[in-house]
């Protein structure tokens, strides 16, 4: 018998002529890993068999997902039906490969919606090759929040003792710049605090908000971002009972943070934010997606197509990922009994 | 008698009414610190003797400048003439904080250039209260390159491993991205190439170079900057003699130097470098200007208004800022015997 408590973990490989297959082969190979929750992995047994030197966690085989019964227990590879499987050239971008990737996230989302997972890990994606296969999504996020019919969504990274929520993401700089606004910042500073009060369990959670501009302006000296734009969001957030403090200088604001001045740091753009994480905690950090229905989180690397095969990928940031999301379904679960 | 080869360093001690004389006063009661060197200190003895709480350093007084013998042993105070000193209101900005200043500064480029010091170590001033004094120039970077009519100059941060080399510093972002241009990167990274070679012992320093745009605009889809500017810039430099790689992805630029894979970097704007470095190496995080012909470090905080007097601040930025001088001038006179 399944404990009902036990939070169902979906696992989706992401593109199968990267490393996704290997680092999920590998994150589950781990009985640490195994304890925290009962997998189903989406994907297709070529994938999942295919790693060379990658170490093995057997799996119960469902196959193909429209027989599926939606038991989950240990880990059970949810076969997805994926007729160009065998047409997918390992470590470069290609149609197949981009098809197979969205049939398994597509997949994934049917489960969730199903009730019968709590929460999906996603495997490393390429644009190029979800391009590459028609379709228009450039990412998870984007493909998620619109399965998922949410209206509001951002990006967190949370890479050790680090949070970061963006603001703007994978636009160019000038682009985020003349973007910014009020009414996102206010956004990403409510879905920030939702989502640490409902995953991590804090009662009031304090947000440092950076700055556009270095020294965050200094008094209006260099740009006029955090007078006219950042301020007043961080006011009325405030005022809507955020726990908020900033326009932060943003080259301290993360040494505050890393000294538990702040539970989160609110980046206004995607290179203030990852340089932080990605510095500090390249190896182990984690991509969650804030304002879906569902939990979310993800590597925070690419398909590394260059060492595709070889073993060599590191599973860290998968483990860590999948390590997120049990915590997080486990406080969410928590809050609702 | 003082040793020929023994750095001669002098710091001097910034604003009277900030931290500047408290981590001056701290770092060199520290008896590491002054084996380090000899140490001619340029301020007034108000200032030098006031800090409530910091532990002494016991120095010669040779007051004042005019009849200062240029004899650096142990550590000597240079008193610089400074009428207004008994004006300086403590904690904040006033015209005769700035005044007495920039009369500290100009005392020791003075003395540099009478060949009495090797190298000068600043304490932090404050921009408004310079403004105040009527003088023009931002920081010191500015005022030292006018000084030493040096054409050429950039900042450089040095925070435990990590080195960083500005392209731009303080401005807007997105003045800084709009002043973008290849002669200045290749520039910077001429300059950078020079000091880690001639201060740092480097005989074929690593440069890794960012791009502007997350994932250094992934191939042209977030920005054109990459492909226009900075890949032009690096071929340049490389033709130069420079060893550089890039533009790398920002995010994951500052990892990679941490591993050992770049000696320094350099960064487009203020918060790409200054993020990283501040983060990992708040405390000891060092100044250094390229391009002057004397040594020149700094501490990397301002006056801290707010806790002058207090005896509560902390000299680990001006211990690191010696030893960084120290270490430097040590190289150059190797290099030159």
């Amino acid at each position: 018998m399944t404990d009902p408590r036990r939070p169902r973990i979906g696992i989706t490989l992401g593109d199968p002529a990267g490393i996704g297959p290997e680092v999920a082969r590998k994150a589950l190979a781990d009985e640490g890993v195994r304890a925290l929750a009962d997998f189903a992995v989406f994907g297709c047994l070529a994938a999942w068999e295919e790693p060379a030197g990658a170490a093995a966690a057997s799996v119960t085989a469902a196959s193909p997902l429209a027989q599926w019964d939606g038991r989950v227990e240990g880990v059970t590879l949810v076969e997805v039906p994926c007729p160009a499987a065998g047409a997918i050239p390992r470590g470069r971008p290609s149609a197949p490969g981009g098809e197979a990737s969205i049939a398994f996230i597509l997949a994934a989302v049917d489960a969730v919606q199903r009730g019968r997972i709590d929460a999906i890990v996603t495997g490393p994606i390429s644009k190029e090759a979800v391009r590459l296969a028609g379709y228009p999504w450039p990412g998870h996020t984007e493909l998620l929040a619109e399965q998922f019919a949410a209206a509001r969504v951002a990006m967190m990274f949370a890479g050790g003792p680090l949070r970061v929520a963006l603001v703007t993401t994978h636009v160019a700089l000038a682009e985020a710049i003349r973007s910014l606004s009020a009414e996102r910042i206010v956004e990403v500073m409510h879905l920030a605090d939702a989502a640490l009060k409902e995953g991590f369990g804090l009662a009031v959670p304090r947000l440092g908000v950076c700055g556009l501009n270095p020294h965050a302006g200094e008094a209006g000296q260099f740009g006029f971002e955090e007078r006219e734009i950042i301020a007043p969001a961080i006011g009325r957030a405030k005022a809507e009972g955020v726990c908020a403090f900033g326009p932060l200088a943003p080259d301290t604001a993360f040494y505050q943070a890393l000294r538990g001045r702040f539970d989160l740091v609110v980046a206004m753009y995607h290179d203030q934010g990852l340089i932080a994480v990605k510095t500090v905690a390249f190896e182990d950090s984690v991509n969650v997606t804030l304002g879906l229905p569902v939990v979310r989180t993800s590597v925070d690397h690419g398909t590394a197509y260059d060492i595709a095969g070889r073993g060599e990928a590191d599973p860290r940031s998968m483990k860590a990922a999948i390590r997120m999301a049990a915590t997080m379904v486990a406080r969410r679960q928590g809050a609702e009994r």
